[in-house]
């Protein structure tokens, strides 16, 4: 399977901490030797790499713990076992983890979980199958509560995790309609994922459209974006409404950060705004992952990943593709 | 008791829908004869107008059913039945109710409760026993829920619903942030009431300070003010905190309101904020009445109102009052 493989690691590494979008050059290419396993480790080839919206916050100089100049970048990856001193990591073994922007890396097997790969295409465990189908899953229905024939708004709606929630959301018998940017990702929402509705954020008044698509009101805002889209849903509220705060890819890359204006209306909808992080629910992942298998199976799910071609180096374009929202289902990067 | 009585109704009408602070010129004074009770009526003369940061709110042309200009502005008041011809209604009857900024209001007995004088003097009933206590009660406790050892922070933590707030949560066992304005008030809520601590936002810096006071961060927040003190607040949260949104009194003359930057804090907190209006505990006000009243009794519990001399026409300078944070405790306005 590796006869062509690349005799050196070619990795992407931070040079500059970017202000706002980040450019080619706030990157560096590099190339080392292939990496060794020492006792203990395997060394992982990489075949596709998880472009995510929450990569912009890992390398904010306002973030926690922010990646440090000169670092290979972080990402979530798939990919194969080539050689191992590890006991339970056999050569050959299909597995994920965050192994970085790199071609190749070593591991000692820490966050690192086993694949299979007859159940789904291996860059589905990047999509529906991934952190992304995880925080649809967990943020709808755990933090959501969805009700049989709620109206659920989802933002990011051909998005990796929009379009999952968006679907969980029909499969629980909720009336959905997707934000989503473009009458291509609207269509896509619409005629293949089966969302009941789609507003084009580039096109439409999005308070007045759903004014007309969610005249009872807004029951359950699962939110991936933040800015305007927020501060109109937020004017849209049914009463007791919950607002799922996933993400706020607007505000990402954004110097100057907006709050949302009327979050005054979650006192007269008497509604709530909680933010949840997807590895909280680590313990029930298993659980999760085998009922979107189910649903993936029986056709109930789709699970649609935009492949870049490029390798590594072209990280700095997939990140670009992914904040002017040119990807429709979840971005990953082939490393061949 | 009403030998000195005045024989004309004076009102303060709405006179025009303001931009920002309310001013003078924004009220009319009207006279008028006092009321007779039609069958099935009564008329209230009225001891004691509420002056509410929600004022401000009922005459915004935002407001989903604002004040028309003209009206009578809408107040909380309490008052003794002077003429009735209401079967449940006997003169002498002290009473609660939406009277308005008047000296005698007309009523149906809709939404009009009886007090007892001798639980409490009349003006606690717009004070602790009134809507602000049941705001405090049913907000700390359904919507914030402490727990014994968290650190609860409230802001205008000197005002009808501040104070009695950071009290209730002192007897559930809670630690104790108080923020207000001045000198005065951080020695009021500290010295007289026993919150733990007290930040003075005119003088000291909100996130600093808190850094200092909850060190492990905040469980519940629970909060009258919005601004800049709401996005401090945010990036000190513990982990599930609980925002409680009473009010956002530093918006409701705002020409230009801002919405919170660091909303995105409550999703690295998994913190929730949510949104409550007193009224929909209405069918437990009787038993948290009896509770607040029990507290006042036992001295854990000071009720503090600010009361204003001059009559209806003096509204409007309470109205600025009000705004300008200058009340300690709840602010009514005494109709002679």
């Amino acid at each position: 399977m590796e006869s062509r493989m690349n005799p050196a690691n070619h990795q992407i590494r931070l040079a500059a901490r970017p202000a706002g979008l980040p450019a080619g050059s706030d990157w560096e290419l590099t190339t080392e030797p292939v990496p060794v396993p020492g006792p203990g480790e395997f060394v992982v080839a990489v075949a596709y790499v998880s472009i995510d919206p929450a990569m912009r916050r890992w390398i904010d100089a306002d973030y926690r713990e922010p990646l440090a100049i000169g670092a290979v970048m972080e990402a979530s990856a798939v990919g194969r076992v080539l050689t191992t001193q590890h006991p339970e990591f056999a050569v050959g073994d299909h597995v994920y983890g965050g192994f970085g922007v790199q071609d190749f890396a070593r591991s000692d097997g820490t966050g690192v979980t086993k694949l299979d790969p007859l159940l789904a295409p291996l860059s589905s465990y990047l999509a529906a199958l991934g952190i992304p189908g995880l925080t649809a899953y967990f943020g709808l229905i755990d933090v959501g509560r969805p009700r049989a024939a709620d109206t659920v708004v989802v933002s990011g709606a051909a998005g990796a995790v929009g379009s999952v929630t968006g679907q969980i959301a029909k499969i629980k018998g909720c009336r959905v309609i997707g934000i989503a940017g473009g009458p291509d990702k609207c269509r896509w929402i619409t005629a293949d994922l089966g969302f009941d509705g789609a507003i084009d954020y580039k096109s439409q008044d999005i308070e007045r459209a759903l004014r007309e698509s969610a005249p009872e009101g807004v029951d359950i805002f699962f939110d991936n974006v933040g800015g305007e889209i927020l501060d109109a849903v937020l004017t849209r509220l049914a009463r007791g409404a919950r607002i799922v705060l996933s993400g706020g890819v607007s505000q990402y890359n954004a110097q100057q950060p907006r709050g949302p204006v009327h979050y005054l209306e979650l006192i007269a909808a008497r509604a709530s705004m909680t933010g949840m992080l997807t590895p909280d629910y680590a313990d029930r992942y298993t659980q999760a992952r085998a009922e979107i298998a189910g649903w993936l199976r029986d056709g109930r799910l789709i699970s649609r990943e935009d492949i870049m071609e490029g390798g590594v180096r072209a990280f700095p374009d997939a990140l670009r593709t992914l904040f002017a929202g040119e990807n429709i289902g979840k971005l990953v990067l082939t490393v061949p």
